[in-house]
C-alpha cells in the first residue's frame, strides 16, 4: 500500500482483481424513476439460428438479460481503484431521508484504538464520516416500509427482480397468481410484513440493493476470509470480487486473526453486495480466544465497530440458551456451530443465561441505528444425520421465533439461519417449522447436507438439500465448498461452491414457477439443439469451464459450429439426427395426414 | 496381447489396472447355505475412540461393513489375469439347473465371421462354449421365481442386501414395516412380481449377482466405452474396473467404432458386475451408420451375438412408435436419445412401424433363452426443461407399460428407462406415472437434470434430481459426468460422476428409511466428532480425495489426530469446544439439577 498507483487496478492489465467481462456479454443498466437508480444486468448476446440453406441469412435470437451480482468489476468502462472504493450510489438516497447524522468520530472504542495505533496493515483512507440514525430515529428499511414509504432501494430491487418477468408475461407463460411485474409497492409490503429483508447498512452506500425473501429470486451467500494468517489486502478484496463474479448475492466475511478490522473495511469499501459477519468471532479474538472471558461490553463495542464500517447483517446466536445445553450432550456431533459452541461454553462457565439473549433489545437498538439486519444464528443446528430435527434444534428454533417478534417490535429486519445435516425426508419439516415458529421471516440455510458419507463432495451433498429447501421456500442458501469438514477452501473451491449453489438456487426458482426463470434454460437448450456452441457456453453459469471441457477433445474453431461433440461423435449425435427427423417429417406430413391416420389411432 | 505374461497383471506391481485395496479396508466374504455362495463386502476397520485420559486405553469401534461392487480387484489375495478373465462363480449354479446346453458354435453370423477374420485386436481366447436355454426352456430368474424356485443368485443377493440390517435391528432402529432380514424368499417374490430384476445372463457367470428394485438398495450405473477411436484392451478393461471400484453397480458398454465386439468380450470376461448395452449402436455400425438401412435381421443377429457374449441387459427403444414422432417435432430439443432418434429416422424413412415394436415378442424369445433383461429405452425423454413431462414423453411411457406386460407374459425381466431434463417440481409425476403405467417394473433414470443452465456441472444438476427420484422410488440411477453435453469424459470425470451418484443413491436410501443405511453416516460422524481423521477419510466414499483435501493445508502426520482442521483453526473449532461443553456439563449436572430447574422451565 506504499503508493496509490499500486492499488489502482489497470483494467487493461487485469492482474490481481478479476475484472474480465463475461464472454459474449455486456453490462446493461436499466434506469428507474430517477437518474441515480441504475440497475445492472448482464446482457448476453446470441448468434443467429443458422438457416439450413446456408446461402440465406439466419434467424436472430434476442439477447438474454440475467441478474448480475458482479458490480462494476465486469464493466470495462468502469475505473477500479481499491483505495477509493466503489462509487457510493446510495449516499444521496440516505441523505435525502434526513434521519441520519455524520459522527465526528467512530463510536467504537476499538476502532478509535485502531486509528491511534501503528498498524502493519493500514486502515482504509476514508473520505467520509460514519453515519448513525439521529437520536430517536430508526433507519431500517422495515421501518420505512411500515410507514408506507417506498425507498429508492425498494424501487431498485423491484427493477432488479423483474428480470425476465415481462418476457414471461408476453410469452403467456406467467403462472397463475403471479403479476407481470414486481412493483416497488410489492417490495415494500414484503419488507413491512417481515417476509423479506433488504440488508442495507447506511454505512455501506456502495452496495447495490438486493432483497432476501421467498417471493423473490432465491439468493446465495459465499463465505470468505477464513484465513488465520494474513494475506494481502488485494487478495482479500479479490476473494470478494471472485465470489460476486460467479454469483454470490451476499458475502460473509468470516475473517479471524490479526487484521480483521482492516480487512473488513477494505472488503466493504469495494463490495457491490451486502456484507455479513459473525461479530462473536472478532469479540472472541479481543479476549484472546477464551470464551468465558467474553462480556456484553466487548460484544457491544464490536457490534458498533462493525455497524459503523457498514456490515449489513450480523449472525447473532441469541437462541442458544443455557437451558438448551443439556439437550445437546448426547448428540452424535454435539454443537457444530462455532458461535453456538462458544456461547454454550460461556453459559456453562458462568452458569448464566446467554448475554446475547438477555441483551437482545439493546442489540436491536444498535441494529436500527444503522439498519443492520439480524441473521439469527442456528447455534444448535445438527452436524450429522443422527442429530437432524432433534429436540435441541427445534427448541432453539422456537426461541428464534420469539426473538424475531422482539426485533420486529423495533422494526429491525430479521432472517433465520437453518441447518445443517438433514436427510431429504426431513428437509420439509424444517421449512414448515421455520415458517410457523418464525412467522414467515426469511430462512437462510447452510445446505442442508443430505448424507454425511462424502467428505470432499459436500458441495454436492449439500447442493441437493439446498435445491430442495429453496424450492420449499428458503430465501437464501449459504454455499458449502468441496473442502467442507476438511480444510480451507482455495479459489477453485470457492468457485465450485458458488456455481453449485447458483444452480441449486436456480433449480429452486424453476420449481417454484418463478416467472421468467426458465428463459435462460430455454435459450441455452435452443442454442444446444442448434449447435450454437459459443452461445451454449456463454449462457451457462460458468462459460470458461464449459468451453474448456468442450475444447479438451475438440479444440479447433470449426468444432464450435460442428453438428456434434466428442461425447457421441457425428454418427450418433441424436440432435443432428433429430433435425433430419424434423425435416423428413415436414416433407412427409401430407403422407401422415392421409395414410398415417390409422397409425395415429393406435396411440 | 502378444504374450500371456503381458496381460497377467502383477498385483504387487498394480500398473495398468486399479487393484489397490481401499485404505483401512479388507475384503470380507459371507458364506451362504453352500460353500460357493461367497458374498463380498468391504470391511472398514476403525481406530479406538481416544480416552481423554491419554494414559488409559481407548474404546474400540466396531468395523463397518459396506456393499462392495469392486470384485476381486480390491482383494490382494486374488490373482488377476485379464486373458483368463474372472473366476466363473455361477457356472455350477447354472449347470445344476439342467436347462441349458452348450453350443458347438456361436449362433450369430457376425460372431462367426469375426472368428474367421484376421483381426487387428484379438478375440478373447475362450475355454468355454456359449450357453443357451434348451429348446422350450426359459432360463430367466423371473421364470424360476414364478415357479417358486429360490436360486443361488437370489440367496447371494439376500445376503448382499442385508448389510447393516441386523445391526439396525439390534440397535432398535429398524423402521416399522421392515423385516430384520432380506430373505431369499423375499428376493424371489420381488422378482416374480416384476418389482425387481436380477440381470444375470447365463453367459456371464463371472458376475456377482445383484438386484435392481425399489425395495432394495438404490443402485447406480456407469457408462463406459464411448470412444470412437481404438484404445487398448487393457484401457477398456480398466475403465470398467475403475467404474466398479468407485461403486458402479452395473456398467453399460456404449462402445462404438471398429472393435466393438472384441472390446465387449474382454470387458465382460473381466467384469464382476452385470454389463448392459444398446444393441442398436452396434447394429447401426453394421449398416455403416445409415439408419434407414437397419433391418430386423441385422438387429436380431446383434442381439444374439451380444446375448451369447454375456450382456445382461439390453436397452431396446421399442417404445418409439411412428405415431409418436409428430409429437416431437415442435419440441425445443427434439429427440435427444441416440437410439430414439435412430429409430425415429428409420420409421420415417420407411413410413412403417418400428421393427423393435413389431418384433417385440421375437425379442422376448431371445431374451429368455439367455436371461437378458429388458431395459426399455425412453427414446423420447426430454432433453430440456421445456420438453419435460410432455405428451411425447408420456405417450412413450404408456407404450413401455404395454411392452412390459408382453415381456412378463414370457417371464422376461424388465426395467424402464426414465428422463432426462426435469425440474424438481415435475420429478414426482414421472415416478408416479411410471409406477402406474409400467405396473411397478423397476425405474432406471438418467438424472434427471433439474436445470439446463450449468454445462460443466451436469453431474450436480442431475445428481439433485437423481437423489430425489431415488427417494421417490427409482431403483437404479444412471450417472452423468461433468462432461455431459460437452465431450467425452476422462477418468477423473468418470470418478466424479460415480461418486456423485453414489452419494445421491445413498441419500435416497437414507430418505427411504432403508434399514441400516445410516450406519455408515453415524460411523463417519462419530469419527468426525472424535477427530479420528483417518477413520473419517476411510469411511467416506472417496478416501483419497478426502485425505488429499485435508493434507493440502495440514500435511503433517500429527494433524491426523489434531483436534481441528484448517477450515476453522484450533481456536474456532466448534467440535473441540463442544467436547469441553460436554465435559463441563457433566461436571455441573448436579448444579443443573438443583438451581437449573428454573431455567429448564423457561424452555
Amino acid at each position: 500500500m506504499s503508493s496509490q498507483n499500486e492499488n489502482v487496478i489497470d483494467i487493461t492489465d487485469r492482474s490481481g482483481i478479476s475484472t474480465q467481462p463475461f464472454p459474449g456479454s455486456e453490462k446493461a443498466y436499466v434506469v428507474g424513476s430517477r437518474d441515480d437508480i441504475r440497475v445492472p444486468f448482464r446482457k448476453i448476446s446470441l448468434t443467429d439460428t443458422p438457416n439450413r440453406d446456408t446461402s440465406k441469412a439466419g434467424e436472430p435470437n434476442a439477447p438474454i438479460y440475467v441478474y448480475d451480482t458482479s458490480g462494476i468489476y465486469t464493466d470495462p468502462s468502469a475505473t477500479i481503484d481499491l483505495e477509493k472504493g466503489l462509487p457510493a450510489i446510495r449516499t444521496s438516497w440516505i441523505e435525502s431521508r434526513d434521519d441520519t447524522e455524520e459522527l465526528d468520530e467512530y463510536s467504537s472504542e476499538f476502532t478509535r484504538e485502531q486509528e491511534a495505533a501503528m498498524l502493519e496493515i493500514p486502515l482504509f483512507n476514508h473520505n467520509r464520516k460514519p453515519l448513525r440514525a439521529k437520536a430517536g430515529k430508526n433507519v431500517s428499511q422495515m421501518h420505512y416500509a411500515r410507514r408506507g414509504i417506498v425507498t429508492p432501494e425498494m424501487e431498485f430491487i423491484a427493477i432488479r427482480e423483474n428480470v425476465g418477468r415481462e418476457e414471461a408475461d408476453k410469452a403467456g407463460s406467467l403462472p397463475e397468481g403471479f403479476s407481470s411485474h414486481i412493483t416497488p409497492e410489492f417490495v415494500r409490503i414484503e419488507v413491512a410484513e417481515g417476509r423479506a429483508i433488504i440488508p442495507a447498512n447506511i454505512n455501506h452506500p456502495e452496495a447495490e440493493p438486493m432483497i432476501i425473501g421467498r417471493n423473490f429470486l432465491v439468493k446465495i451467500n459465499a463465505n470468505i476470509g477464513n484465513s488465520a494468517t494474513t494475506s494481502s489486502i488485494e487478495e482479500e478484496v479479490e476473494k470478494m470480487v471472485w465470489s460476486t463474479r460467479w454469483g454470490g448475492d451476499t458475502v460473509m466475511d468470516l475473517s479471524t486473526g490479526k487484521h480483521i478490522h482492516q480487512t473488513r473495511e477494505w472488503i466493504i469499501r469495494n463490495s457491490p453486495v451486502p456484507i455479513g459477519t459473525v461479530p462473536l468471532y472478532q469479540a472472541l479474538e479481543k479476549v484472546d480466544g477464551i470464551a468465558e472471558n467474553l462480556t456484553w461490553e466487548v460484544f457491544r463495542d464490536t457490534l458498533i465497530e462493525q455497524a459503523e464500517q457498514g456490515v449489513s447483517y450480523f449472525t447473532i446466536h441469541a437462541g442458544v440458551r443455557l437451558s438448551h445445553i443439556p439437550l445437546t450432550v448426547n448428540r452424535t456431533t454435539g454443537i457444530v456451530s462455532r458461535g453456538g459452541s462458544i456461547m454454550a461454553a460461556w453459559c456453562l462457565a458462568h452458569h448464566e443465561e446467554s448475554f446475547l439473549y438477555t441483551h437482545f433489545e439493546e442489540i436491536c437498538e444498535i441494529m436500527k441505528a444503522y439498519d443492520v439486519s439480524f441473521s439469527l444464528g442456528d447455534g444448535l443446528r445438527p452436524g450429522s444425520q443422527a442429530d437432524a430435527n432433534d429436540e435441541a434444534q427445534f427448541a432453539e428454533l422456537i426461541t428464534l421465533g420469539e426473538l424475531t417478534q422482539i426485533a420486529w417490535k423495533h422494526d429491525v429486519q430479521v432472517m433465520i439461519e437453518g441447518p445443517g445435516h438433514v436427510g431429504m425426508h426431513k428437509i420439509k419439516e424444517n421449512m414448515d417449522m421455520q415458517l410457523k415458529h418464525c412467522h414467515e421471516a426469511p430462512f437462510y440455510t447452510l445446505g442442508p447436507l443430505v448424507t454425511d458419507i462424502a467428505p470432499g463432495y459436500d458441495h454436492i451433498t449439500s447442493g441437493i438439500g439446498a435445491a430442495m429447501i429453496g424450492w420449499y421456500g428458503t430465501a437464501m442458501l449459504c454455499y458449502v465448498t468441496p473442502k467442507e469438514h476438511l480444510g480451507l477452501p482455495n479459489k477453485d473451491d470457492v468457485k465450485t461452491g458458488i456455481i453449485t449453489y447458483k444452480l441449486a438456487a436456480h433449480a429452486a426458482d424453476l420449481a417454484k414457477g418463478h416467472p421468467g426463470a426458465d428463459i435462460r434454460d430455454n435459450a441455452i437448450s435452443k442454442a444446444r439443439f442448434e449447435f450454437r456452441w459459443e452461445d451454449q457456453f456463454n449462457l451457462g453459469l460458468d462459460p470458461d469451464t464449459a468451453r474448456e471441457f468442450h475444447d479438451e477433445t475438440l479444440p479447433k474453431p470449426a468444432a464450435k459450429v460442428a453438428h456434434f461433440c466428442s461425447m457421441c461423435g457425428p454418427k450418433f449425435c441424436s440432435m443432428r439426427i433429430s433435425h433430419d427427423v424434423k425435416e423428413a417429417f415436414a416433407e412427409k406430413s401430407e403422407e401422415f395426414k392421409a395414410g398415417g391416420s390409422k397409425i395415429y389411432h393406435q396411440v
